[in-house]
């Protein structure tokens, strides 16, 4: 049974209620039905540990297993620490390769050594080998457990392989063909085999076209493959082309999910990525303070550009009411033109390269938007300048017109600034969406004040 | 063969030079091992439209169907244009369900009707059935080619079930089990029919934890939910659970990704998708200038609550060089709270009811962060204050007292904006995304604005 978040919000109360008056046949009755995702959403929401252990226990180890795997990771880390050794050594067993990996480089330095040594031996040496690689590689997602034979094998023993590895490769959709140094040379979906005759030599109806990735491939790269050619399933090949794994779809989908995540929270100055469940302020204020300092020192940078004009703003003071209309649109536009070069980067659609067709469509759709946002802005300061007192010395008109043409300025620069930075820092491999939000946001502030303010005392007679 | 992106790139080239010399057989021979994919990302960034279009009227009629499906939307539309009524008829004849009635509601309307008669008529049909479905739930991603059984069936039933199907079902993960009135009972997986006798009776070995979704679920709410799950493949039913269609993994991460690019362009105020080979700079603008406007006004108010404190600033010229950074503090600090509830929101992990254990902990972060900022200006505020001439009548201290006590209110009351606005936008259903971003920044500037000039104005005697 599938329950909806809504119900699940609501079970909570229960839940915690049962789990007070330990009353252990009322929780089992409602565990027993649910999916690991639900029971593992329910102990998300649950407020204190103890109650969190408490039901955790409650679970059986299958369940266990699949149930830690899908909790927050802010609030499994807690968790964690509060399990016995031995009944984190029975959950790594029940995990597959992959899965067993990740959970142990979260463990404890101190633990990673005890529970490798009390885990089944085998899983124990796949764990030790798939943590060589990087965590956000290819080799740093995939399984070991996969299902491959021989190329000269037949439609019959292919399923047999099936057979043999079917309990412990939980999904298989596909078989691997290799040849006899182990490297990729095809693929046939489980589909295809029961179409034909068991003696079919496997060759006969095996994919050629492989889709493989090599180990070291950057998981974001991975995601964009298996999407681009609607991989369910993608091998991992060493330089020699020798298969060494694979990653399935449900993994591609949360390295999807992750990166989006990330991208879309370092858009918006959060370095670190932060838990929606993330328990400690001080972590969050870690994770957020650098971009809030940069930010800062911009702003006094920024504070510096205008005290240079100083005794222009205390002869025209109308000057000041406009910083932050300036300021306002070079932010805009430099997050609208950033936000589709930090996505296509993202995607893989675009790099280095497209930057003198990204600058050339940005220009046009900024001159656009600069005249239009620019006559606006003039008439409001014509009109409002006609009902102030400008001092002698400047015309309504001069200043509208000064207004207007440093906003047109403004925004041209910004949405260049905007589209440039996040193609350089690709180049230079620093994440985009990393630099791109605060930074181009505090460089097209400090730039804005420049320009307007260059302009308004070169322009006007103060 | 697949092939690097950077190839790809350099590869437009060659494609360029062979289609304007018509050496089709050429062509030909770099066309025939590439992957539809692939052949969609060389017409996506060849330039001309004629070029395009000879090169796809190159491609046979399977590989163009899939190919057309890959090719981004802004240029499809183009190419579409140019194509014969005929061969957009052969191209949808090959298509799957899902695919034809996407592909069909994007023709120019008076084309469709002619499209619609002249394709086979049980895919007509089935095109007119799925078109009534709104485009972004459930109905109107899912595909009508599914394999399922009845009850009563063996596994050799279903396997010769999956041998009838197989030509028009291309992907087959699992068979779905339904009773006499075709509601969903269960389903097996390709792999556990090869596991048994093919005279087990199916009920024996399906799965009756049934994970489907109902035919108007938003297509967002459908990802979360089939990631949440691990679903390949997920089942769709009407109001009395008959199964109607299935949606592939494939089109959940299309609408990941859909929907993970909608949301960061949305943040970063574009209200219309914009393609990223949009040709169009009108559309562009078009998409882009709505926020612009709003952001325009918005700095506009901003503008005339200095207006209100023009004598101060005439006065105190200083006062004024504190302007970008009480706005840039405001703006950051807005956009960091609302991007972890925006994406917490789009993932389905927070809701409403979640809004005072945010605001809770929203505020002891923006607390700490608003005490080590203030704190940080107030020393430049003091130092600076000490060489300046401030007039007679205030103190430096005063003055950096007024600038750091108005940063942490901001920062407080733009954390609290930053989170409550995302979290009320969704509980009156429009999308988060949609507003957050250019909303929340511009009424954090208009608020700071007011903040920082009352306090100047309240505690310092100008």
């Amino acid at each position: 049974m599938r329950i909806d978040e809504k119900d699940l919000r609501e079970l909570v109360g229960s839940f915690e209620y049962f789990i007070k008056e330990k009353q252990d046949a009322r929780l089992q009755h409602l565990l027993v039905s649910m999916h690991p995702s639900d029971i593992a959403a329910i102990i998300n929401r649950i407020r204190k540990d103890e109650h969190r252990l408490y039901l955790f226990n409650l679970l059986d180890k299958e369940v266990a297993s699949d149930t830690i795997l899908k909790i927050d990771e802010a609030v499994r880390e807690d968790l964690v620490e509060l399990l016995e050794q031995e009944i984190i050594t029975e959950l790594v067993d029940e995990m597959d390769s992959d899965d067993a990996t990740d959970f142990i480089s979260e463990l404890p330095e101190e633990m990673v050594e005890d529970v490798l040594k009390n885990v089944e031996q085998a899983d124990a040496k796949e764990v030790i080998q798939l943590m060589h690689y990087p965590e956000d590689t290819a080799g740093g997602i995939m399984a070991l457990e996969i299902v491959a034979v021989n190329k000269n094998a037949t439609v019959d023993e292919a399923i047999r392989e099936i057979r043999r590895k079917a309990e412990k490769v939980e999904e298989i959709y596909n078989v691997f063909v290799v040849d006899d140094e182990t490297k990729l040379v095809g693929h046939v979906s489980v589909k295809e085999l029961i179409l034909v005759h068991g003696h079919t030599p496997i060759t006969e109806i095996m994919e050629t076209d492989i889709a493989s990735v090599p180990v070291s491939m950057d998981q974001e790269e991975v995601a964009n493959y298996a999407r681009k050619y609607d991989l369910i399933s993608v091998p991992v090949v060493d330089e020699e082309y020798r298969l060494l794994g694979r990653i399935t779809i449900d993994d591609i989908i949360d390295v999807m999910e992750e990166e989006a995540s990330e991208d879309l929270q370092r858009m918006a100055g959060i370095t670190d990525e932060e838990e929606l469940r993330e328990p400690s302020a001080l972590r969050i204020v870690r994770g957020r303070i650098l971009w809030l300092v940069f930010g800062l020192l911009g702003g006094l940078w920024g504070a510096e550009v205008i005290k240079l004009f100083e005794h222009q703003i205390a002869k025209v003071a109308m000057l000041a009411i406009f910083i932050p209309v300036i300021l306002s649109m070079g932010g805009s536009i430099g997050m609208q033109s950033s936000a589709i070069v930090v996505r296509g980067l993202a995607t893989g659609e675009i790099d280095f390269k497209d930057i003198y067709k990204r600058l050339y469509k940005e220009i046009k759709v900024s001159l656009i938007n600069g005249l239009a946002l620019g006559f606006l802005i003039f008439i409001y300061a014509f009109v409002r300048a006609g009902t102030d007192d400008l001092g002698s010395t400047i015309q309504p008109l001069e200043l509208s017109a000064v207004v207007g043409g440093s906003l047109i300025m403004v925004i041209l620069v910004a949405s260049i600034v905007g589209t440039t930075i996040p193609l350089l820092l690709k180049k230079i491999n620093i994440d985009p969406a990393l630099a791109t939000g605060p930074f181009i946001t505090t460089s097209n502030d400090i730039i804005a004040l420049f320009i307007y303010f260059a302009m308004a005392t070169s322009f006007l007679n103060i």
